[in-house]
């Protein structure tokens, strides 16, 4: 029995389906690009076997047990460790049972067809998991994970990934790239800069992650002038190690082009642990702009993702900790609070800016007509809650006809859970060629040019967006 | 003549229209849950007929209405009572003739659905609405109104109601849900608690209220202690009268968990009338998060209606007072504004808070996100604009990705309008069929699964929710 | 070969497609009515030949220079003038290559469908754009320029228009409405009284402005009473000249309700350039209402396009000016920002106030809601960066469920660029039968009432409504 149907996400209309199943067919097997994301580059560097079912699919996947607590199951039942140390659920059979048994949960998320996927294409699994199914699949998948072929860089080559980005932050030491680099092997990993704990004055131990910034570059980060070559150095480190962009998590969007006489008074108050949440803020935002600048000068894509109120849950990031499925999208502006970045920016054909939201109401409205006209803004594509079939649809209905494709840069599957990344990326490639076919079908392109857009969407925009 | 299409707001692509109508037929005899809504507990108590065609049609349905006052007819011409007690048309004929003159202003409207539904299904009618139609029917349907198969508690059975839901104030004495009760008849209708008018520092007589409150209960409602005493008691007389839920109807979602030293210092400005609009708010705000308290209590489901901007009209209010059409939804945000009220109680995996909205622009971006990991909140259904075919379709789109299916609570009618009931819930099961279709038809479901799901859509969500 | 599908934009199901189609045909050749754009009144009056290809389809479009602009082609290189008067690029035949060269961003944009339909229907074009076709198109157009059928009446004509109206400032001096008067064609080009220029103390030269003002009409606009005449005095020239309209392209739909003390008071401030930006903003907010309560007496219908961000690049402003493609929406509040409007005049029934928006998530969040129930005011189509087939489809599952079609106003092209008006009236003709198709394949609306409501929405709404 197959867990997946073929023509999934296709239009029902029988004759845009074969179009679009044409179509879908012509660009199914390219090799993934996976520009933004966040695997453990560790993994690839020791290549041990993956622990078990319930480490794989379930205590690392916020999609997963956000969904499970909302029905009222505790957190520790399902592993999720607590910051405290205290114990939680360690067996992975139960935990799995758990899993199995509230799996009728996720109709019509994209966690079932992600997982579904997985079961099927990575561990040739027939069954629908159910409490019934769950001990025999648990056991077939974890047969698997202690073979040589299920090690991560035999799914890696089996995945036909390209090239994957990890993110690290800019006091990593980047040791598991150092390593994967050292290893001979020759699967594309590089990294990305990420650089929230020495720009957010608000972020744990600021100062300290600062202090350690200036060890590792040599430079005095006390003073304007040694922090931001202290940026500069770090980010040619990474760019050493194959990053090609920088990733940047505000919980706004906002920017500020300050002089550097109040940029580096803002940086000793932050510092020193005064500043105002208003200043905090005003650092964070000018700070944008210095990483563009810096973007300009050595080629670094520059990715923004604001708009998610991390740990909304006191209780629970009290007990568990970042990360835990607590994160709620907010309201997002980006015309007011873009502009000092474009106007001291925007109109440079060389920098790349990517732009992501979780406020889909700024797709039509503010997003596609900024990134319609400043050279240096691009629309990453649907993301997180929205990286979903109806998300996608409506990312493309919204933001094509003012933006049009070409401002857009292909796909990110921005996941932590390894086995999903082929059903992410399989599914916005049948959600593209659903709405490339949908557009034929309705005059909007023509039949010829529907497959090299399908191509673009799927493969060459991400890489070359991404300058990969 | 048939009035209704037999496969009104299925998919019209032919094989997912056959699997919609279906799964439709499996489902659309089952009971009626109706666990919100506005009908008159009098109607069932007394059992009196329907007074005529326009009483039961057009004076109460602010939908209709609002969009024949939209055209330029005066409410006055539609027997709108005015506040000050001055004349306006008392024919009901009259009033029936406007309404069918202007019936095509209702093209592509829910109304449509709802006013053929019951002119066919209910009252037999074979004719479509309109100026030279209007006398025939206005007969037909008066004639049918004078018979006992017409009258409140037959309707009620012939609508196959299992439980019906009223909402009555707080200081309400539940002369009719007591009448009910001892008549002896088994029809289920059940009150909901609703306390605004004693909770609002801004409500008409606020303090009047108040006193009344302690008067019904014995207890000093002048104090903290006694006006949460109050509530507690009162809370038991609804639940003695069936209640199952509270409901709040605030202009915003704000929460607030205040000191009882705080909250008991606004209990005071309030009562004596010197609350700031500030203070007001926040008394209202806090008053969520200790209702939500006494829920944990006492079991009572607790609904949140927030957002829609009362009375917008000052010249329509000062005529005609409250629920005239004028009533209009604004932005609101949930996840600054529930965040007191959910660190208070929002991990409770025993209690329900259910979250209404009229903002749209919240259903992917707020709700599904918060619903989908806490335990105690749940989706209320599309409302009351968006209680029709595209705005369920935009609810089943924009939540169940993240929200999934089972953190929503089914339909609910919200109504004053009695014969609309029917057709309010076959809407619902009907769109419902046709996004499992559609789930069904893109692979994302079953076909083994659908009929599961579209029961507990239509019935054992709404009954298991509500506690019914 | 053909540059259009004959059955664009309507639904691929091919039942619904018929039925589609055979309502388009019914409406497809009514006349045009175009009762807000901005065609220049000089081409009817003078009736030159238009200068060239890129003339006539790149240089003047926004739509087409920002996008070409996003991809990092310099304005200067598309022949966009300078502020400073520096050269910019003046070869048509140059920037007409750059366009072709670069037609493939269009896929998917409503430029792309505007643009075909000109080449295709207006010149007889048989290849689809591309760098190899790019020399023999421009020959082909340039020559049928240099033709008399070409000439702006000739087209007028040919484009079947029955009503067109420009937009003319406040202390324009209608030359060339008056020359299309006295010259005896019979075109009815008539125009709209936009009076930002003396109504916003933040306008350029806004003192001057209302001085030319007080010289045009005779009135001392240096009082708050000769200030108000003048706005009646040049409304009725407006009049003289054919305009049932005035036009507010305010930056928020702000309104307010000022005492005349207040009012005049904020008037001298403005004219000595005294004004906070709080105050200027009163000012423009009152003065929605003062234009208002003047369509009371003398008629005008009145048009208020609030929320773009205008000029949002710095740069780009100084070096090319307004209307450069840098004009970004922003979120736009209605309800509490037209409640002093609507108080003062909102239930109106002989006043026409027609609101449009850039912000979608307003459509049936407020939009909607306030038209369905305040005689005075009706909805715009979707507006600029909504005019497309997916914006138009929005529009009406958004709007249609809560107004109706009746608190619509039909099709606005609300453009420049004049070969694009039949293609976009085109558009809105066909995305409305394939809606109208839809909702009858769904049973929401009957296939004999189908073709009357195709007709209002392509026909008689846009004429009723501005009174044409």
């Amino acid at each position: 029995m197959a867990l997946l149907d073929e023509n999934r996400l296709f239009p029902t209309d029988p004759a845009l389906r074969e179009f679009a199943r044409n179509l879908y067919e012509g660009i199914r097997d390219l090799p993934i690009i996976s520009p933004h994301g966040h695997t453990d580059p560790r993994w690839f560097a020791e290549n041990e076997h993956f622990a078990n079912p319930a480490e794989l699919f379930v205590t690392p996947d916020h999609y997963v047990f956000r969904m499970l607590h909302s029905q009222g199951i505790p957190l520790e039942a399902l592993g999720v460790p607590q910051a405290d140390g205290s114990v939680t659920e360690t067996d992975p059979r139960k935990i799995w049972q758990i899993f199995a048994e509230n799996y009728y949960l996720f109709r019509g998320t994209p966690s079932r067809i992600w997982v579904d996927h997985a079961l099927q294409e990575v561990f040739g699994i027939t069954e629908h998991l159910s409490a019934k199914t769950a001990d025999a699949i648990f056991d077939q998948i974890d047969a698997n994970l202690k073979t040589d072929a299920f090690r991560p860089r035999a799914l890696f080559e089996r995945f036909n990934i390209e090239a994957i980005s990890t993110t690290e932050s800019a006091i990593d030491d980047l040791r598991w790239h150092k390593m994967i680099k050292n290893s001979g092997w020759a699967g594309n990993v590089i990294t990305a800069y990420r650089p929230d704990s020495v720009i957010d004055p608000e972020f744990d131990n600021f100062a300290e992650n600062v202090a350690i910034f200036g060890e590792m570059t040599g430079e005095d980060t006390s003073t304007w002038t040694g922090y931001l070559a202290a940026h500069r150095k770090r980010r040619a480190d990474f760019k050493a190690h194959g990053a090609t962009s920088s990733d940047h998590g505000h919980a706004t969007a906002r920017t500020e082009d300050l002089s550097p006489d109040i940029a580096a008074t803002l940086l000793q108050k932050a510092l020193q642990g005064t500043c105002t949440a208003e200043e905090a803020d005003q650092f964070r935002a000018h700070m944008l702009t210095e990483m563009a600048r810096m973007s300009l000068d050595d080629g670094l894509v520059m990715q923004i993702h604001p708009g998610s109120y991390r740990n909304h849950s006191a209780s629970a990031f009290a007990r568990f900790g970042r990360d835990k499925g607590f994160d709620i999208p907010t309201r997002t502006d980006y015309v007011h609070a873009l502009k000092p970045l474009l106007d001291a920016v925007g109109r440079e054909s060389n920098l790349t800016i990517i732009l992501f939201t979780l406020d889909e109401s700024s797709y039509a409205r503010e997003l596609a007509p900024l990134a319609g006209v400043y050279p240096a803004l691009k629309l990453g594509p649907a993301w997180w809650f929205h990286d979903s079939a109806e998300g996608m649809r409506r990312y493309r209905e919204m933001t094509t006809e003012t933006a049009g494709f070409y401002n857009t840069v292909g796909f990110n599957d921005d996941t932590r859970a390894f086995c999903s990344i082929p059903a992410r990326h399989d599914v916005a490639r049948r959600v593209d060629c659903a709405f490339l076919a949908t557009l034929v079908g309705t005059g909007r392109l023509t039949p010829e040019e529907a497959p090299d857009v399908a191509y673009d969407l799927s493969y060459r925009l991400a890489k070359e967006a991404y300058r990969l």
